[in-house]
């Protein structure tokens, strides 16, 4: 079966390689999509070299159907169209025992940390294999993970129905982040610097702000009768989102901290004091989050269609990845990593 | 009547001034003591000029005994004793609006930016007079303006019962939130660089730390059994004070930021996204808070005794300003305003 390996110095390589037969408690899935998530571009470029032992097989966006399972393994019949939430928790830390399993001291990222979906068959543990809907196409199937994020940034937020969150920084996740929070019957604006990003989240009627020419100190001072916005997303990692967020954020705001910070950030502590703001970090999702997510999907709230911006054959998954890396007109890119394709 | 101004340039005047009669709706309040808060001692340097007009009576931590009434005054019989909130609010910003008086964008902190209670005889609005219980004795009730601090700064941390707390900071606003943090059956550990405050900390059974002989991380790792802190009060206004807050945090650990940031600070906000951090900030206090801070004064939770270190006339208030200067064995200063003082 063909693979796409991760070889470390910007460099993808799709190999043959023998697929893993299940063991106990295991199941093998014939992968159908999966997605090139940021963080696969951050392992591409480098920066999860600590974390990742090459060559390995990256990917923890997905789709498939169960291809064969091992023994002890119940409830997931060959052919029942799954995902997975790639996270494997120690049981026994601090964070597991106070019943945050998903901030286990010891997570084990499947994708990251150990090997991910991005070939043709698949063999993880079962308990993080999650039934998907008959009536889900695939490729959206590969948007579980990703929304589930999404999902659990809002629920983070504590975003109420009618309040005026802003999200800054419009790639797939930002985007997923305000479809959701609109779902939970919010009033979004998306802040985003590139045009056509902002285009493709137009097209999901999506208002959209430009922080290089639109003021947005005064619009959201507009939009929301001079009080300010009650909950910020910080999605795009840089200084400029945190100061952004803290600046447009009302009277016991919420900023939620999306966004990758590789450095300290400069924040004005004293605002947080004077509007009693909060900021919370939200990482990754829990199984309700899953949960809703599938729903959301499956209700046509997420707009698959439109983020699904190009599907690539896996024998072109490093062509993908330069796709990706190029900008422009691109927001989610799948890898089809089908037997027949 | 005397009167202790603030006259600029660092200086503190006492002079002999014309009481203010009560108007409709107000109360003159015969003074018995008034605390001097850390915020009296930022305006005495200045820090504070663009808020107060000299020369001006400062000071809002009180207590007293209602002297006389204004026409439309019911509840308030004259000999009542009381203390003040002093928090005048507009009614109609977008604060008010949601509920959140006590952050109105135009609020009026009496005794900064208007004239306080270091006076013999204050009036006020009826509506920020707040009666004490008979049996509270009134150096006590002068507590009760910066123990209502404390009780906001621990409810909106969420403490629980059972909950460890780090309280950064050992100043009077930081050993009362060590008080009544423990009044909510958490555990705590105080940390204040000063051995003379620790002492007195430690005088009211509280587990002191010293940031620079202890080693903070050890120790609280090995306190709370690898987890880290669930809460963290930044009361030094330092940078280092939030950088410790960070380190010390277990996973979903909540740091409340209670001291004032005069500049902007370096924040990991990396581990905010990786532990699920929250920071919350803390202003001022609502009536549940005063309601709640009368009740603990009166059950002794709060040391009231070892808390006031000097109480000083009135004559003498310059140099009582000066004592909380030279730091050392001092904790809580009053100005006793009494007549026969």
């Amino acid at each position: 079966m063909r693979s796409a390996l991760y070889t470390g110095d910007s460099t993808i390589v799709v190999e043959e390689r023998p697929p893993v037969p299940p063991t106990a408690g295991e199941v093998q899935i014939d992968v159908a999509y999966t997605g090139i998530c940021g963080t696969d571009l951050h392992i591409l470029h480098g920066a999860m070299d600590h974390r990742v032992r090459v060559p390995q097989t990256i990917g923890h966006e997905m789709s498939g159907r169960v291809a064969d399972v091992g023994p002890g393994v119940a409830g997931l019949a060959v052919g029942t169209p799954v995902t997975v939430m790639p996270l494997r928790w120690c049981g026994t830390c601090p964070a597991c025992l106070a019943g945050q399993h998903h901030i286990c001291h010891r997570l084990d990222f499947i994708g990251i940390d150990s090997v991910g979906a991005m070939q043709q068959r698949w063999t993880v543990p079962a308990d993080v294999v999650i039934p998907l809907p008959a009536d889900l196409p695939l490729t959206h199937g590969a948007l579980v993970e990703p929304t589930a994020v999404a999902v659990h940034d809002v629920r983070r937020s504590g975003l109420g129905a009618g309040e005026k969150a802003v999200v800054i920084g419009g790639g797939p996740i930002g985007v997923l982040i305000a479809l959701v929070a609109r779902s939970f019957d919010a009033d979004v604006v998306l802040v985003e610097v590139d045009a056509q990003r902002r285009a493709i989240a137009q097209k999901l009627g999506i208002r959209t702000l430009d922080p290089v020419a639109d003021d947005l100190a005064a619009d959201v001072e507009t939009w929301t009768g001079g009080a300010g916005a009650a909950v910020a997303f910080e999605v795009s990692g840089s200084a400029a989102g945190i100061t952004t967020a803290v600046e447009l954020l009302a009277v016991r705001g919420r900023l939620v901290v999306v966004g990758i910070h590789n450095q300290r950030r400069e924040i004005d502590v004293f605002r947080f004091f004077w509007r009693e703001l909060t900021m919370v970090g939200a990482r990754v999702y829990q199984r309700d989050d899953y949960a809703t997510a599938i729903d959301l999907l499956r209700a046509g709230k997420v707009g698959a269609q439109t983020l699904i911006t190009h599907v690539e054959p896996l024998a072109n998954a490093a062509a993908a990845f330069d796709l990706l890396r190029g900008g422009g007109n691109v927001m989610k890119v799948l890898i089809d990593c089908q037997e027949t394709s």
